[in-house]
């Protein structure tokens, strides 16, 4: 395998760059869901991949490059908005999507350790922000198709509004640990709808 | 300084024992504030205090250990409930004392630092799950007198209303890193009530 970074645009999508890139950010995502953040290691995520040492040095050269890597593939291929026609439909969808993340196997603890990286290090903090910015404007339609048919005041705030769903589940992952059930997350979607019609994030 | 541990009991409160471990809490809980949780170490927390390492590794053994003790002597300092006669006005409070913790230049990295020493250790994140418990205790009466007072349906669950005031204030502080300011408090409060009132947490 080349340890050659080629000029951007001169390897196709799926080419070989493309697969190493693929490899080495599934082995960072298994590394940091099995062993967490304060753990990881380039030398052993290369071993992972299956990737000479020197490509991952030169490509990432550290690991908080490589975690903000990882952080934008998973922004780049993050799952679409559900439109159900009503705004507790939408959010109670919103909810159990991040139910179904945080109570996943892989996916909580590799949660956890993003959210852990991104409080030691600025680089990561900022790929973990951009990462959130892109889910929030992902589901800011719904809010805004709600406020359009009259069922929550003009003026709410799609990003208070798709922040209050999350936050309660994110809550039990990182403060708490109690269960992320589908209970708290149908619980979080009307607590915040309902507060969103009375005009609390307007 | 001596590095016998004393029987419990036989050392009366305020004597050296506790001065000791007086130093070293405060101690550790500057280097977590200041450096975070990757960087802590114990010879480090040592010298900090003044105490001798042999005294810090004999009593505490380990940095979990050590930040677990913390989260146990800030559990039991942690300031009592205001009761204003109204569910709006003691949850305000509550979120006004969680906004002013979080946004502190030496509190906010604390709690950032030890959330995040829980997310990688067991018995830091038992400890971390006590000192929530003890806060939500703290908290609770609060709850119970709204039911009293028929402000909210009976059956409202004091810890999934209380955890929901200070829900979207650590979400800010853990994965937005948006300011954690007195409109976000007062807006806590408000959601989690109007929500509360809505029979959300019933």
């Amino acid at each position: 395998m080349s340890d050659e970074r080629p000029e951007p645009g001169t390897v196709r999508p799926g080419g070989r760059t493309a697969k190493t890139r693929e490899a080495v950010l599934r082995a960072a995502g298994d590394a940091l869901a099995e062993d967490g953040f304060d753990r990881l290691d380039l030398a052993e995520i290369a071993r992972r991949a299956g990737v000479g040492k020197t490509t991952v040095y030169r490509r990432w050269g550290t690991v908080p490059g490589l975690v903000a890597d990882l952080l934008n593939e998973m922004a780049a291929d993050s799952l679409p908005r559900t439109e159900t026609g009503s705004l507790l439909g939408d959010l109670t969808a919103q909810a159990r999507l991040v139910q179904s993340t945080l109570s996943d196997p892989r996916q909580g603890p590799l949660f956890k350790a993003l959210i852990t990286a991104a409080s030691c290090d600025p680089q990561t903090a900022d790929a973990l922000h951009r990462f959130y910015d892109t889910r929030t404007e992902e589901w800011a339609p719904c809010v805004t198709a709600a406020i359009e048919r009259g069922e929550i005041p003009a003026g709410t705030s799609p990003t208070e509004l798709i922040r209050a769903v999350s936050a309660p589940l994110y809550y039990r992952l990182l403060i708490t640990g109690d269960p992320i059930d589908g209970a708290a997350a149908d619980r979080a979607a009307q607590a915040a709808v309902t507060a969103a019609k009375a005009g609390a994030f307007a």
